[in-house]
């Protein structure tokens, strides 16, 4: 018999995808260029040049035997040591190659964590606006997520609301910062505040709280600014990060986790993960993109293309009169509807070949995420647009 | 709190690998040419030339943004076309695209497969010697693996004693054709029988009893001869391939599952795929070798080395007096031990630098395992120690 949990599944049909289709639809009519599509958070610049030099290096000097052998169960020992280097570096931390296991992205590294520190009945806690594939990410593994809503001023952390939901079945907490679709990054004082109270609750309550930090935007920050390392604030925190973003690589599946060396059960929870890999069927990410990334871990794409999209939609959007908090990072920003149901708002935003994202399934009703990694000179052309379908459908 | 289930199976140590240890720990000493290490299943030929070029030229050739971009959560259309028609052309079937689903390898295959069509409760049934990884990969799912005596005989299936284990908690039946660690393929004989078994019963329980059928040696077979294709036997088959063994790129965590299209829920199995893959936090094999293996899927490394060594081995076990089943493909040879623990067996062909693998968790006390996946030269050395060792400590 076919399992049911799953099949399930099939009926639900994402909010984005539905609105990329139509987009896709309406662009066979009018040309691809003229559909202002913000749905789909894709990288719009490529991989760096020096990525590409590296695998295309490897690939001709390197023994193929060698190149394409398999990694070990807890990742190629080199290119640990490398990543612990780089962040040791970077970030002021103290990792070893034991804190770090490679994984195929964040999606991956996400799984892992959440196995090696829930079990099944367990609670996680997310704050909303919150990245909707969290649910199935957390669901799936018997856990429940469990979304504390929004600080709807700055989209920090709406500590009163956390504080009410905390309670002995909480295992851990999983954040994501800077955020997809809010665009903020959480401050030092959010996370020392978050800290404080993680800390706290984990003695009242007997058992260790983890923190578990989604970082794929890590260096995505815009006005020259750093976000603080969220790791360095927490020391039960597992760090999962990917090189999607940051490389442009989001198909090759690599990225890794890093336990803080401060947890008492680092080590372990390394360990741990190459069994839960066995469970679900990880072995590793590829050991070709293992070696590749681990030579350009300090290098990025060429992120300016976003911070100039986000500075004309942000000015653009504040002038026409929308409530928006100015995004810190990521290629996300997260304007109020101009009416109370987005999803009403994104519908007539369509009919503008405007393609917006409505926030209910990010756990903020009301308010829509467009993704501005696309072409700046597509971003100009839209602004017009937008002024219009703003005056026409609201008189703004 | 971290998770006991993953902790506790930290204690367990795989043999192989403590054998693997062993020799390295020996080949210190004595040097790595001088110790015989049968013990580890890694290609020893290297990717074709054909492989290493697509890759180059893609890297090269192709826009970053599309090489290096989101595959759809089903897998990279034309890459799916690609697979389809190779094994329709090669072995007679009638794939659509939608029934083939990219991996990560064959792990990644299985872990998809098992928890489309199991529940937790549910059995699967496998038949000895079988591959130890088996456990995790069920057992993780919530099934329970339960294990079919071997036929000894012929390492073809034991008929008698699976009859008697079926029962309606039997949700899938999981084999492996040409069969790590026996090295023999099921006839078509066999395959016909296990058809018919499992349509009988599965009219008998009311409920479909799927195949799953691990394939990641299917090209290595011998004698010029050609694996009979498992799912032309029986419709409710889901094959799990692996270009590791093919394509000799283990690390590369490339394959795919490929559903019966005469399966009545083919179409259905695949769409829950891409969401399990959500749940296990798959999202696909990457992009690049999606696209790269597409290109190569008739081609395979050159296996002429595995074959000449199955030969030199044979010849020389059965002349020594040893019980042996000639293998059709692979790089496994599985004899009957000397004496009947075939862990003293292992421990004393160690003190003449044989590294062999007692078969205890490949279901067949008794027997050990010679992965032959190394130099001919090497493997032409170890003959007159095979000699000494079976005559000085067995008399042989």
């Amino acid at each position: 018999m076919i399992a049911e949990q799953y099949r399930e599944m099939l009926g639900a049909k994402s909010v984005i995808r539905t609105l990329a289709e139509k987009a896709a639809e309406r662009a066979k009519v009018i040309g691809r260029e003229n559909v202002f599509d913000y749905s789909l958070g894709n990288p719009s610049v490529p991989a760096p040049q020096c990525f590409t030099d590296v695998m295309i290096r490897l690939l001709k000097e390197k023994d193929p035997m060698e190149l394409h052998g398999y990694s070990p169960t807890l990742g190629i020992p080199s290119v640990k040591e490398k990543i612990a280097k780089s962040l040791n570096e970077r970030f002021g931390m103290n990792y070893g190659p034991e804190h770090i296991f490679p994984t195929s992205a964040a999606a991956s590294a996400l799984s892992h964590a959440l196995r090696a520190v829930t079990a099944p009945g367990d609670e996680v806690l997310t704050f909303a606006p919150f990245f909707p594939e969290y649910h199935p990410y957390v669901d799936l593994t018997g856990a429940v997520l469990k979304v504390v809503p929004a600080d709807m001023k700055a989209f920090q952390i709406n500590f009163e609301a956390f504080e009410t939901m905390l309670n002995e079945k909480t295992a851990a907490v999983l954040i994501n910062t800077p955020n997809n679709p809010s665009g903020v990054v959480y401050s030092a004082q959010t996370l020392t505040k978050l800290a404080e109270v993680l800390t706290k609750k984990s003695g009242e309550y007997g058992h260790d709280i983890f923190l578990i930090s989604d970082e794929p935007y890590r260096e995505i920050v815009f006005d020259k600014k750093q976000q603080p390392y969220v790791s360095k604030f927490y020391a039960n925190t597992i760090s999962c990060y990917s090189f999607s973003k940051a490389l442009s690589l989001p198909g090759e599946r690599i990225g890794y986790l890093a336990v803080n060396p401060a947890c008492p059960d680092a080590a372990t929870i390394v360990n741990m993960c190459g069994q839960i890999s066995r469970g679900i069927g990880h072995n590793c990410p590829t050991s070709l993109l293992q070696l590749a990334v681990a030579e350009v871990l300090d290098q990025t794409s060429d992120f300016g293309i976003y911070e100039k999209n986000r500075n004309l939609l942000y000015e653009c959007l504040t002038d026409i009169g929308f409530e928006v908090v100015k995004p810190d990072g990521t290629f996300y920003i997260f304007p109020k509807a101009l009416e109370e149901d987005a999803v009403a708002f994104c519908q007539k935003a369509l009919e503008y070949d405007l393609v917006l994202v409505p926030a209910d399934t990010f756990g903020c009703p009301g308010y829509f995420r467009m993704a501005y990694c696309i072409d700046t000179e597509k971003v100009e052309r839209s602004l017009p647009v937008l002024r219009k379908f703003a005056k026409e459908v609201y008189g703004k």
